[in-house]
């Protein structure tokens, strides 16, 4: 990824810079940087050699392995380094690493970002979204070569000043958090296409791509309709089919869920996610499950669900499901960008975050240009599903959304992240939920008190006596 | 709690002295410990005389609140305190401070204990559920008083030594977070029961009194049984639809899910129970979505999905979806408890953690003996589902399960934690996902490459290309 970014710097007409510690690393790069238009770029076999080859002030990209592997780098490089330079790590690091590092080069006066990169390979080498945050000096130092290397979309380039301390690199993981959200779902569209409505790759390919001239306008859509027509070298039909069905991952997505838990945002789709991941990690005991649960008794209705299905309405249905969910996720993620920024005093500006995540990034969507809007409209907005247009669309899906699932539910193929979106929907949008059952359980176990809804002040109850004399008895605390 | 753990111990016929930073407390106890039967029982006003009252080898349980009171009672005691003297952390404490303060004290030669006490006040006085681990030592040294002062089950004494380090906090930690389920699970019955069963309080409290003659026996059923018959001394009806719906919570459910996310082990019900605490919180924003999405055109759909209810079907249907969800969550407990297990070698010992929760705890219920016996059969157990008991109880209610989570998604009311429960036995039990949609995807924007079911090796593809070309090709990494 730092070869590429390194690549597109130089393509920008920015003179750059590299340094490996494998020398034929550097050597490659700067081949490519020949055969790519011989871009204007140096290499360097020392940091030393590397530091001082730049003009003052300096900036300097990091991209290694996160964790130690930048302190590491950070201190082979900083000795070279003087008061006013600066330093960017631009991996997926945890925000805290950031804050720690940003403090610890401000000893000797040099400036640090942390600095979210999404796009893969491809978005480093052609323009990906950037997350810089940190020093805003720093930023400065750096925004015309951003802005220049940025994925560029109709409302500027996909970068912007993120805030201070970690917050770039906590964008980026929610941004990821996000992603994984996105992932899950389109799955569980193709699971649900295929398994209940017997659609064939072919026409899986077809429809993705026609998705993607509408609502669902989006990377992750538009690769997965060319995933479904990739066939396989190795024998008859689709490569998709061949393959395991065990997901890795990184570090992003656990971090996302820890925070929603920490700051006490729900993200229950993102962490469906997850729980998938680690669940078909589990290959064998998934095989093992299947054979106990048949032994016992268990017969699949997929079978009798879909003799009866309607396919042209199941795939809008699914359609219209998958959007209203992916809704539901991401109005988790700004929440959980939310809290983190009150937490933190970082001032995030939502709508710009939405913005420079429509080109470039893993996420990038036509849909980030509505809640872009939505932020625009109200920056205050409390989730996502009660902007007006946004909740005017969720109602429009809803019938939809509900048939899916209850469909998916009854057939025994597992959706968990659009169950998990629309509990999390039918959830929030209740004036009135059985919590009180729950407060009234607390305060019988552990005294804990509860409130009433017809009067102020904090109750206890002694429940157990009361219910067994039948008599009644509340005790008002203040 | 600190106060009735002391009657209890004293009311066994184990001597004791109490110490509290306010003396008032003291002498209330001392009080209380000549009214409930002259207990053997003596006070003390400083951490001096209440060390020094104590025979050695001394044990020592502190009940503060968790973090720093804790390291502060310490250092007050323990400069009285000698070599071979133990100290026993009755608190919710996180598992690593217990880590922490045994080396600690182990410096001055004192043994340590993190002692999870379940039950809440009434427990602490007749009998809690206690989960000692630290000081194997330490735990001897106190083992025929916990013996007796724990809650007494047919197959013995609520209490074990449960391993070393801080297995007894993290223990009593994942216990707290099976509770939160519990509770989550009882409140989406109530809720079903009430807004699509039309059943009143006094048919719940009824119903509730039933369950609790069957397989759901279980202190949280049975008292769900007296709330509901609790009246409001301030008006009509019964007091539980008085109640705020806004839930509290402490730490050891957010824990939990963070744990889980840590050790990449799924535990959406858990999760559910606490997104729904966060999300009850938020009273107003609730109270606003709901009106937001009524302008925007959304109708409840509760009214029209009751009018067609077998009343008593539904019962039956949502005591059984109880039941099924409830093994999921306690499945994804004991699978959190085996990973950690295992990460520190802790050799937890499930059938009996299973057997010392059957009594003294909130979560205690008939049916822990089914777990128990399902990990003495195979202590190796890779889930609960899977045992041949519980896998065919899973079967013969699946249809029901499934038929509640229907309707209440049809009916727009939100079951959380039983869609979590039921997408997780989904998952599960399923010997192929759509993971390797995922798994296509992430290699193509991240080149991260993928198995095959059909040989081994880890493969990348140009999957853009060759979608585009129409072509196929494979590369083989190894």
């Amino acid at each position: 990824m730092g070869q590429n970014l390194a690549l597109n710097i130089a393509d920008k007409g920015f003179p750059i810079s590299v340094y490996n510690r494998t020398t034929s690393k550097v050597d490659e790069t700067l081949d490519r940087a020949r055969n790519e238009g011989n871009l204007p770029l140096a290499g360097h076999y020392t940091p030393k050699d590397f530091v001082l080859s730049l003009k003052r002030p300096r900036s300097v990209i990091i991209l290694v392995k996160a964790g130690s592997p930048v302190d590491q780098t950070i201190a082979a490089l900083s000795d070279y380094m003087e008061p006013g330079d600066t330093i960017i790590d631009g991996g997926n690091e945890w925000y805290e690493n950031t804050e720690r590092r940003l403090h610890e080069v401000s000893q000797k006066g040099i400036l640090y970002l942390g600095m979210g990169v999404s796009g893969g390979e491809e978005g480093a080498r052609n323009g990906p979204s950037l997350m810089p945050g940190g020093s805003y000096q720093a930023y400065l130092n750096i925004e015309e070569i951003v802005k220049k290397v940025a994925a560029q979309v109709e409302d500027g380039p996909c970068v912007t000043y993120i805030g201070e301390g970690g917050s770039g690199n906590f964008v980026k993981m929610v941004h990821n958090g996000i992603e994984y959200g996105d992932m899950q779902l389109i799955s569980e569209a193709y699971d649900v296409l295929k398994n209940v409505g017997g659609l064939s790759n072919v026409e899986l390919a077809e429809i993705f791509s026609e998705w993607n001239k509408g609502e669902l306008e989006s990377f992750l859509i538009e690769i997965t309709a060319d995933i479904f027509k990739v066939k396989d070298e190795h024998g008859e039909g689709e490569l998709v089919d061949k393959i395991l069905d065990k997901t890795g991952m990184k570090g992003t997505g656990k971090w996302t869920v820890q925070q929603a838990a920490e700051l006490s945002v729900a993200a229950p789709t993102i962490a469906a996610s997850l729980d998938c991941r680690y669940l078909s990690g589990l290959k064998e005991e998934r095989e093992a499950a299947a054979e106990v649960l048949e032994a016992a008794g268990l017969k699949e209705e997929v079978g009798t669900v879909r003799s009866g299905i309607d396919k042209k309405r199941l795939i809008d249905d699914v359609r219209q499901a998958l959007y209203a969910s992916k809704i539901c996720s991401y109005a988790q993620g700004m929440n959980l960008l939310r809290a983190k920024s009150v937490e933190k005093g970082w001032d995030l500006n939502f709508g710009e975050l939405a913005r420079i995540w429509k080109g470039g990034c893993i996420i990038r969507a036509v849909f980030l240009d509505r809640i872009k809007k939505a932020y625009q409209r109200n920056p205050n907005l409390a989730s996502l599903v009660v902007d007006p247009d946004f909740a005017r669309e969720m109602v429009q899906r809803q019938a939809a959304w509900r048939r899916v699932v209850g469909l998916a539910i009854s057939a025994g193929i597992s959706t968990p992240g659009m169950c998990a979106s629309l509990s999390y929907f039918d959830t929030y949008r209740r004036a009135r939920l059985p919590a009180n059952l729950v407060q009234a359980q607390r305060d019988l176990f552990g005294a804990h008190t509860y409130e009433r809804i017809d009067r102020p002040g904090a109750f206890h109850t002694e429940w157990t006596k009361l219910a067994r004399k039948g008599d009644t008895h509340v005790a008002a605390l203040n």
